[in-house]
């Protein structure tokens, strides 16, 4: 078995629970949240900073690894693990969500997706069956299915969407020929608590050895998002992980564990970080600010990361302003401690029964940012981007 | 004493020495190489990969953090070792090099040099009491008179600036008030040998705790520079350090140790690494290229550094290739590793009496990047930047 769930404890109130995740390059104490290493490398950091951070998965991209430098590349390096210098465990994305984003660039048919890379305007072709054989080069001990992830409120291209992910879910587990790996199923359904049940009633009938929720935390409303979770979860075998993708505010782990979740990743926080946008247990602080110009304190005095321990807000200012590559290595370790922190807290809290508290008290200092501000962010950013 | 020079050893051939220099913040083995922080961080690392690299000595820039963040701030911050969390040994330079640089945005009197900013445009007055007194805010253990820095082959304009550069070391002298920072003398004169040495023996009357020699390598041939040095030194006290500015080319270390030099500084193995260009025993290797893309050895088998001993030269290209912060970090810790063991190396050889050996068996197998090329490289540099 190339990944075993055992679940530990369910908290005494709720749906929050612990439990380990066993791989062949190690176990994660779950619930737990992977540092995105895109294109195998966590922005800023090396294998050893993600050590003492005690992150114990990572998550790469497999659109951005199979176009630069080529699944066979990494393959012949060993695999992701030789290639990138990390011993532990590994996900990798199927590239679908990558695809997606491109808009313009990409052409999705019941095949699979016809798209051109953001790097060359070559053009490239994603069938479930070519998506695991790249994962398979690429060798995570987690994989992903091939998926469509539809605009989340059209009711029309979700249904649609939603038959080809599942068709892709079968393909990707006839296709898949190492026994090493697992190989995740994801569920979709955008904003339709049916849909979303008859994603996770059809996916769960494959029997995948582990559960993703996708097609979330793409523009809809955080209220809607916990609504999709809470149709969604109870449904899923108590004895497999569940897995929510592409989600990592505080707010969001906070919630998602409280509904069951297992598993979390997101750019959030080494995005906010290479932006001088720096999480405390009261809000983010923006480290450019004039105001910390001569602040000789810490981002936060209670911090254990080795930032806070030896850095000043006004040394982390200058480095920012200056333009130096330290900013962002300091601020990246700051936020990843953050969210692993948030999370060794939460584990500690459910094993405690405790974590319901733990959960409303962390709420009640941290500013949440408003649906409003978070959609226009987005919308600058995918305004900027093409990946 | 702030500074405290002790000679240990020298060859049994020639004038390399070994000796060691306290500081209040420790003591360096020389022959040393300081990395640069011009910034106040040596481009892409923290503190921790200086001492796992072995640094004894950082440099920072006076002119730039005089513009940047302001040496009032530094100093509040606890001086440069609590402003970047470097407990060691730092020298900072007068930052007269740097106004030299701007070229058309300063203007030299007897007083001091009038120049504009290159982030803003605003204009300061650099003289010699107030570029002691901003060294006195940063700090630092070793401290620079301002000097002039002329065209080294115009005789007149390097008379000229010898002339001011002598008054200037009186006048900083004499603005010293710190009595734990070790004040050193800039010994100029071009590449003509009796203004080298009407320099050092006028300095030398000054009764300095260390000399340096400036106004080498800015365009000048090797050879002509180790002809300056062969004069130069010999008259240079025995119990005070001896530094060669701005010089870090391997075969430069070698040539100038060989001269009796103690110290040096420079920025070429951080800046080179962030071109991709890296340092091997047989020369200088470009990881960007092709050659390299499915090279699954190290940039140098037999090399200790994090990067060497974790990562494939195909990786490293990888990071390259796509931009990846990760690359400038892991190319630098390689780079500031070759030259710091190149000095450890050397002093082990001096102390075994085996240095001339080991200096031919060095240069025999290291390519030395010709005079011309390095010209040509120097112009593009410096047509590219304004400081």
């Amino acid at each position: 078995m190339a990944v075993d769930y055992t679940p530990l404890h369910v908290a005494a109130e709720g749906s929050a629970r612990l439990g380990r995740i066993s791989t062949p390059h190690g176990s994660i104490a779950t619930p737990a949240f992977a540092p995105v290493g895109t294109q195998a490398t966590v922005k800023a950091l090396d294998p050893r900073d993600l050590a003492e951070l005690g992150a114990e998965l990572v998550l790469a991209n497999t659109y951005h690894l199979y176009l630069r430098p080529g699944a066979d590349v990494v393959a012949e390096m060993g695999g992701l693990h030789g290639f990138m210098g990390w011993a532990g465990p590994i996900l990798t994305d199927s590239g679908g969500f990558q695809v997606y984003s491109l808009a313009d660039r990409r052409q999705v048919s019941d095949d699979g997706v016809l798209f051109r890379s953001h790097i060359d305007g070559s053009q490239h072709h994603f069938t479930p069956e070519k998506v695991v054989g790249i994962q398979e080069q690429l060798g995570a001990d987690i994989i992903m299915c091939l998926d469509e992830c539809a605009v989340p409120d059209d009711r029309a291209y979700v249904e649609l969407a939603l038959a080809r992910t599942h068709v892709w879910a079968e393909r990707c587990r006839a296709a898949q020929t190492r026994s090493d790996q697992a190989l995740f199923g994801i569920i979709q359904g955008g904003v339709f608590a049916d849909l979303r049940l008859r994603s996770a009633d059809f996916l769960v009938g494959l029997d995948f050895p582990g559960y993703a929720i996708g097609g979330l935390s793409v523009g809809e409303s955080k209220a809607l998002m916990y609504e999709m979770l809470d149709i969604t979860v109870p449904v899923l075998p108590a004895d497999k992980p569940r897995y929510l993708m592409g989600v990592g505010a505080p707010e969001d782990l906070l919630e998602g564990v409280a509904r069951g979740i297992d598993l979390f990743d997101c750019v959030l926080p080494t995005r906010l970080a290479r932006n001088a946008s720096l999480f405390t247990r009261h809000g983010r602080l923006n480290v450019r600010n004039a105001a910390w110009a001569r602040a000789p304190g810490a981002i936060d005095e209670d911090c254990a990361c080795y930032t806070c321990r030896n850095f000043s807000r006004a040394y982390l200012r200058h480095l920012f302003k200056a333009g130096e590559l330290l900013a962002y290595r300091l601020a990246t370790i700051h936020n990843l401690h953050f969210l692993l922190q948030l999370m060794r807290d939460i584990r500690q809290a459910i094993g405690a029964d405790t974590f319901a508290a733990f959960k409303q008290e962390f709420l009640a200092h941290y500013p949440i940012v408003p649906d409003e501000v978070r959609a226009q962010n987005r919308d600058k950013r995918m305004t900027r981007r093409r990946q």
